[in-house]
């Protein structure tokens, strides 16, 4: 475990980028699994990846955030190949008739972070430590380049049967119509490529550094050094969240709908939370946690659920019924507790009746609860 | 009415031309009317349109078929701009890398035949006196490059919105599925470039003279030299048809489903055909008419709806209630009547569980019926 900043991405850091990422990823992103099998098999083959910082970017050249869209449901059931990541970065430079200069990726969560690693080593192109929502959020409007008011620009969507799309939509909200209604079509999931920008507007609208942080927090999480109890607080006090519920879970309901996989899961508390009831909406990502039908944390905040056992993030397309875990959250990046971020990613977007309150407030009203859970 | 080939379409040429590829629209292509508005502001603003034959087309020069995609029902609420089909061309010689050197009409039918030659005009280029159907179809892998094995190519989306999308669908099916979902999120209605090609290919698979045609009918049924009864009579004799039916509309049902207009009305027997029932099915286009239960005609041949007191084309969209009309049929062009062809646009496609039979074949069983209606 080391706290310095990535400057190369082995096959021995994936493992710990892909639980971290996981925890950044609110449950959803695309499964971590299957995307660390593509990273590791990608480095493998072609070497390691060479990691810029944001601020030492060209401003010139274009960075091209890649991953995958559609439902978790889906996407683990299929990997994008190497065709089609080749694919979508050769229609983007056809498209815009400029050469990729390095790979981001266009969220901190789950496979989301780790294909645009795969795609990275497979072009022997550099990949930016950083990202455009700090977390993963469902839909493609939903980064940081469009609350600074930028647009999607060519937008690329490539799918298993060899369908390629490039579209030019007007705007963030309409690049997700399209993209949705194309994903659900070709099968549910894609590869997709947008917001692609120069280096200077990515220093503008990347939240920077969130690689280094999925890393960290992966390896206090798989650390030997640490007891079970104090990886979960370790990643805490680094993230600056709080331990919300612990719980074994008594329903699961869970749709794939509209390219999405939806639903809710309800928890009955264990240990210091027994007696209570615990409930978390998902829409591919956590979005809404409340206990004892007060909201305990919401959308743009993060909230994870982790393996009790092993501290590990579990998925909402893995999570089970029976499964004894802990829910975490933790603030969101500044950008998002904007008017705009509010307004884009907040719990009315999603149709919440509840207005936006910072979990660290939320904390602070559930103190007494809080520290007799401590 | 003038029966030689077309050299150059004016403003004067354009209420023939609606009115015949209305007819051979056989109820859909998009309405006639907003199509032949458009055509004749184009030709008012840019000048005559130049008509090549496909004959003579230069072999190298890319052709570009343009029109609408969508349901009728929406198409006639909203006509494309000339922004939509500026941009459109404008994205495929992008992705392309080519400068078009033709406009063709994808299908002879209703507006989509002549928001071609609005675009031809728009652009200054010359238009191709052929389409890809002879008629027209609802879906996009309907046309005769189709049948001679060519894919649909770079595949052009625009909208009223402004968003463009190029897409490069695997497969004709593929492009209609990707098309269809984009149509329908776009609002219903779209600008559409497909099967662009180079002109070699387009005099092995398309359809010639059909804009001749479209003129030549359109000019039978609107003559003043003719008699109201031999106006009909005149165009049944130029294309090989036939007079089915005589009746008023009893019911009519019509929904927007998929990006379709889809439904089926049915029709009370009046002079000749008093005492008989007589049913019509619809997806845009007339697909099948049975006279009491027994098949008249089908897809792919055409089937085609007059206003008994004009002699006019109905399209599926306008037809009401208590409209007077004869349903006329006529033979469509042997490529539909291949084993491939009967396969792509054929009943059973459209899940009609009746084989494909001429409609000449169907006639001549009907023959006591057909003399006594003559």
């Amino acid at each position: 475990m080391t706290h310095s900043q990535l400057t190369t991405i082995t096959e021995a850091d994936i493992d710990d980028i892909a639980i971290g990422a996981a925890v950044l990823g609110t449950g959803g992103g695309g499964d971590p699994h299957v995307g660390s099998l593509h990273a590791k098999r990608a480095i493998r083959l072609h070497g390691d990846v060479r990691v810029l910082q944001v601020a030492d970017l060209d401003p010139e050249g274009l960075v091209v955030p890649i991953g995958m869209i559609g439902a978790p449901s889906v996407s683990i059931e299929r990997i994008a190949g190497d065709a089609e990541i080749g694919r979508a970065l050769d229609l983007l430079e056809q498209a815009t008739g400029r050469t990729v200069a390095a790979i981001m990726p266009i969220e901190i969560g789950g496979g989301n972070s780790l294909i645009p690693i795969a795609a990275a080593a497979e072009r022997g192109l550099p990949i930016v430590d950083g990202d455009a929502m700090g977390r993963a959020f469902p839909e493609a409007q939903m980064v940081t380049f469009h609350l600074a008011g930028y647009g999607p620009g060519a937008t690329v969507l490539v799918d298993a049967q060899g369908n390629a799309v490039l579209s030019y939509p007007v705007n963030g909200a309409w690049s997700e119509r399209l993209a949705r209604v194309l994903t659900f079509e070709m099968g549910g999931s894609a590869t997709m490529i947008d917001y692609a920008y120069p280096g200077a507007v990515v220093q503008e609208c990347a939240i920077p550094g969130t690689l280094t942080m999925a890393r960290e927090i992966g390896g206090m999480l798989r650390s030997q050094a640490l007891r079970d109890d104090e990886r979960i607080d370790a990643m805490l006090a680094r993230l600056g969240g709080f331990r919300l519920f612990d719980g074994k879970v008594t329903e699961i309901e869970r749709v794939v709908d509209g390219g999405f996989t939806r639903g809710r899961a309800e928890l009955a508390g264990t240990g210091v939370d027994r007696g209570s009831r615990f409930e978390l909406s998902f829409q591919n990502e956590m979005l809404l946690a409340t206990r004892d039908g007060e909201v305990a944390a919401v959308t743009p905040d993060l909230i994870a659920v982790l393996d009790q056992a092993t501290g590990h993030p579990i998925t909402t397309e893995t999570l089970r019924y029976g499964a004894r875990v802990t829910v975490v959250a933790f603030p969101c990046h500044p950008q998002w507790r904007t008017e705009r971020g509010i307004e884009t990613a907040g719990p009315a977007y999603f149709g919440y009746d509840v207005p936006f309150t910072p979990v660290e407030a939320l904390a602070a009203e559930a103190a007494p609860r809080m520290e007799k859970a401590a």
